[in-house]
Formats: C-alpha cells, sequence, structure tokens
C-alpha cells in the first residue's frame, strides 16, 4: 500500500464508520497575529513562513502547509482567518496530538479568543457501506426521502461502453445554503485521481456534513458541551433526512422508518471524533521529488559517469533553498513537540 | 411574454428545431487591433469602450457589451483574440445582418486574416422534444448508447418532498477534451433563473456541441465549405452518438438505431443556421434601472413631493456618466448601420 491513504481490498480497517472534522475557518477580530498563533494554534510561529498573499480579502499568510493563518491590513476590521483544509485537519492533529489536547480544546481556545466560525465540515467514512449512493438518490427518486431540505442535486458518470456506473455524489440542501450534505463514492474518486480500476477498491463512501457561518458557530457550541460527536451527527443527520418506507401512511412523514437508515443512524450516534495525525510537510515534496523527478537525476547522474562529469552534483551543490523548503527541512527535523507552545 | 427570451406555454414557435452559433474564440498573431476591429467586425471603433483589463494573458480589452476583442502586449505573442459569448454572438449577429453578411461571411473574414479558431460551441434548440433528456440517460445506463465517447457525466436535481426531477444535463465525452456534446432541459434552467414555475414552461431541450483548439477549427473549415450547418450537426452528434435498439445483435453496434434517434437525426440534417440579432446594449442597464432602482426612486419621489424637496431630480443632475453609460446611450442612439464600417 502507497502512503496516499488509498484503501485497496481486502486491506483490513478496524472501524467501519469514523467521523473527522474536515475543514475549519474561523475568525478573529484582533490584528494580534503573534497571540492568535501562540494562543489557538499553539505552533511556534518560527516554523511558519510567511506570504504577502491571502484570500478573502486578508492581505497576507502564516502558514505551514495546509495550516493557514490569514491576515488584513491593520484599519480593516476582518481581522485574523485560521483556516485548515481536509489535509490541514490532519496536520493540525499531530499539534494536537503532541500536545495531548483534542479538538474539543481547539475549538475551546477559538472561543476564549472571542473566534467566530464561519465554516466547519464534518466528514464520516464508511467503509461497511450501510447503503449504495445511487440507491439512496433512486429512493429520494420515488418520493421515499422525509427531509427538511426542500432540493437535492446529484451528480455522477457512466461508462457509455455498457452503461455501468461510475462515483455518484448526492446533495442534500442548497449548496449556497448554511448547512447541507454531501453524500459521495470515496472509491470511485479515489480510484479516478490514482488511476487504479474500479474493481480493485474497496467499499467507501463519504458523508459531508457542511456548515457555515451561524450554522458553523452553534455547532462547535455543541460540540463542546459534549465532547463528542454524537449530538452534531445525529442532530444533523438523522434530523434533516430520513429514508421511510413505501407502505404505510399517504403522508409519508409519519411512515416507519427503513431498517437499513435505522441501523446506520444507531451506529452514527455511537461515532467518535477520530484522529489521523500526518505530520507529512516534508513527506510531501520529497515524493514530488521522488515520482517526477528521479528518472531526470538518475538519466544526469548516468550521463555524468559516461562523460566523467559532475553535472548532477553541480546542480545540486549550487542549488538555492528557497524560504519554504528551508522551513520544510526545519519542520520535518524538528521533533514536533520542539514546535508546540 | 417578457423580453428575455422565456417562453411560456402556449406561446407558438414557428421552427421546432433551430441551431445557433453559441460562442466563438478565435485569434490573430498580428498586434494591429485597427485592423482587425475594421476587418473583420466591422464595427467602428468609436463605439466600443477599452478596458485595460482582458483574461488568459491579454491586458486589455475593446468592447460593445459581450462582443470583446481583447490584446496582448506588443512583445506578447498572443496577439489579438475575438471573444463572443452566447449573447455576443446574437448582439453580433445585428451587424452581421445589418451588413447583409452571415457568420460564414466572418468565419472568412477570420480565415483572411489568418485567426485562429479555439473555440465553437453549436447550439440546437429543440421545442418539439424529440426526447426527455432522463429518458436518455436511463437508454445511456441501459448501455443502449454508441458512442466514440467512453464516458458520460450527468447531473440534475431533484425535489425532495414528491421526488419530482428537476433538470437533467447530460454529457457525452469530457468536459477537459476538444469535443463534447452537452443536453440539457432548457426549460428547467429558465424556470430556476427568472423563478417560474416548471409547469408553466414549455418544453425545451438544449444540446451544445463544445468544440476547442483543432476540433473548432477545421469544424469552421467545414461550415465555410458548405456554408449551412447540415455538416458540422451530422457530422458530430451523429457520428459522435447513437442510440440503440435493445433486441438484435450481442454487439450493440450492430443494432438498429432506435426510431426516435433516427427521427432526430433526420430533422437535424435539415438544419439551417438561425440568428436572433438583439441589439440590446442599453436596455439591459434600462431594465436593470426598472426592476432594481425604480421602486426606490418613486420613494424618494414622494418623500420630496411630501417635502417640497427636489432630491431625486438634484441626484440625477448631479450624477455623471461614466464612460460605459456614454458610450451604452450612444449605441442605443445610433442607428446600427451606422456604427458598421
Amino acid at each position: 500500500m502507497s502512503n496516499r491513504g488509498v484503501v485497496r481490498k481486502n486491506e483490513k480497517e478496524e472501524e467501519n464508520l469514523i467521523s473527522m472534522v474536515d475543514y475549519v475557518r474561523v475568525s478573529f477580530k484582533t490584528h494580534d497575529i503573534d497571540h492568535i498563533i501562540q494562543n489557538v494554534l499553539h505552533i511556534n510561529r518560527d516554523y511558519m513562513t510567511e506570504k504577502p498573499k491571502g484570500f478573502y480579502g486578508y492581505i497576507g499568510t502564516w502558514e505551514m502547509d495546509m495550516i493557514k493563518v490569514m491576515y488584513s491590513s491593520p484599519d480593516d476590521e476582518r481581522g485574523i482567518l485560521i483556516e485548515f483544509s481536509g489535509k490541514g485537519c490532519r496536520q493540525f492533529e499531530s499539534f494536537l496530538e503532541c500536545r495531548k489536547k483534542t479538538w474539543f480544546d481547539f475549538f475551546q481556545d477559538c472561543l476564549n479568543e472571542k473566534g467566530n466560525f464561519t465554516r466547519l465540515d464534518i466528514a464520516i467514512d464508511d467503509k461497511r457501506t450501510y447503503f449504495t449512493i445511487p440507491s439512496l438518490l433512486e429512493k429520494a427518486q420515488k418520493g421515499l426521502c422525509v427531509s427538511r431540505f426542500r432540493k437535492s442535486d446529484y451528480n455522477g458518470s457512466l461508462d457509455i461502453g455498457d452503461g455501468r456506473l461510475g462515483g455518484t455524489t448526492l446533495y442534500f440542501g442548497s449548496k449556497k445554503s448554511d448547512a447541507y450534505l454531501c453524500f459521495y463514492e470515496k472509491n470511485f474518486e479515489q480510484a479516478e485521481k490514482y488511476n487504479i480500476p474500479y474493481e480493485e477498491m474497496e467499499d467507501w463512501n463519504r458523508y459531508e456534513i457542511r456548515l457555515k457561518n451561524e450554522r458553523a458557530h452553534s455547532a462547535v457550541g455543541e460540540l463542546i458541551k459534549d465532547r463528542n460527536l454524537t449530538s452534531i451527527g445525529m442532530a444533523i443527520i438523522n434530523n434533516y433526512v430520513r429514508f421511510v418506507e413505501e407502505d404505510g401512511p399517504e403522508e409519508k412523514r409519519k411512515r416507519e422508518t427503513s431498517p437499513f437508515w435505522l441501523e446506520f443512524i444507531g451506529d452514527v450516534k455511537k461515532l467518535r471524533l477520530y484522529t489521523k495525525p500526518q505530520t507529512d510537510f516534508y513527506e510531501k515534496s520529497r515524493n514530488w521529488l521522488k515520482n517526477s523527478c528521479a528518472p531526470t537525476m538518475k538519466m544526469i547522474l548516468e550521463a555524468d559517469r559516461a562523460l566523467g562529469k559532475n553535472d548532477l552534483s553541480d546542480m545540486i551543490t549550487d542549488a538555492e533553498l528557497q524560504d519554504k523548503h528551508e522551513k520544510m527541512l526545519e519542520a520535518y527535523l524538528t521533533p514536533i513537540h520542539e514546535m508546540v507552545v
């Protein structure tokens, strides 16, 4: 197995259903970036890189790969924004783990500093596959879904040769709204991404809960209260979407919940927040070098040998590390506990 | 009927199947923008506006609403790019019509100036609806589509309340490739856009042929040869996609084409290029004013009356027209034949 997180058939996983924090955006109405990095991230800023660019109107970023802290100009009320993508969440977990802290502690730190959460994604990986996404779509098309959402979007692909379905994605609620669910077939996505035949992939559904603005902020409040995911997973998935039987009362809300959904929700109730800490800031570049550049390096080395030259080693000696390389190397060589504050 | 081009039920259309040029991008390896505007667009540059911005690496744009001509810096081999969006194509048709010219003449002008076509979209509007898009998707899923494309993507939406389908879109071929087809339900798109109940919309499918780079350029060559769309519509739709019967030989390529598809292709063969010239450069702003600002204007006027003030009229007197307003007004007030060169 490669270290890309791709899971092929027959590779055992301990848990069938795991949940993770998958995206975080939290803003602070302050311009004291040292204070936020020290008291919220607890990372030594010396190991981070500054870039004179940001998104969403922020003018600069302090970052360690996908862990990003953006700042605005002193007269801009935006203040500071912490953003972790899915990868950034995994990387931040290595810092949490080192400090023997959890996401709940991070959320609390944010609230202590009057942070305002504007985005929170929770992802649930389902490797048992309680249902298939196309079957869920079919049920929704038959009107067997009871939901507070009015609309569902979907997309998918098929092999024209034999009509076989590729990955299907199903959304509950509008992508523009402050709360929606996205259910998709992670195995197809991974097969596509890494060019592996579908047949070799194990079953793997991914359910994502995407919350914005007030919805994100209040979900964090709930999470801290219980210090587990039960409330939020349940509150969101079960309160928003329920699949019912075809038989029963005319009014579908009064019908019984389908057994497959009951079983799924029963297990969602037991979910704990899972962490998969990653410290591959350096690994990523190393793998890129290995995969994309190694053949060329080898070719040059062979030419050097044949011609009695030192082209490759000269090239390496003469190269200048960019700031990001210095930081990456430093982060790689520094035990993580030395980077936390 | 509004002037937005929305067609509700029971409004007669003369033709069931019409085709249009729906996107054009053509580049010229010259920096002589006066020459291109004069000899390819045949529009008097005095009626166009210059903007110090462009896309795809171009640094500036001369435009008349959606008719755009971008230029690069003198040392940049990009040269000049003409781009018409769907709306731009309709607007350009008013200039063609005025000069008693057709798209074929424009294409010929481009080739005379060594233009290189990098995008060409042909759209076919089907108001008879030879088939429904969801039924086509179903057939493709049953493996009843014979195609040179390997993959088909689709997306759609449904009403969770009753499972009813919203608009479905079906692609043949990859959106990243140089040739693909996009079939969608224009009535649903329009209903969504203008917030009209689906039930009030007449049937309306839209089939788009999207060609890039060499595919776009050679299609233009074909178009000029025949001076009609038959070759291209047929060459593309029929050669790329064919729906066959469930019964017949095991190998589906050998099966008979389904009657519904034969009938559709038969009519595509007879297609002529349709034009819908539009001269609404000014109308657009006027409608925006009417729809978005008129209530506020009225409110202020009423306050003025009650208080004996002249706030609204002062506001109008004191306003300064931006360059774009001047141009729009000029274009609106100038008979189109005075703008062509």
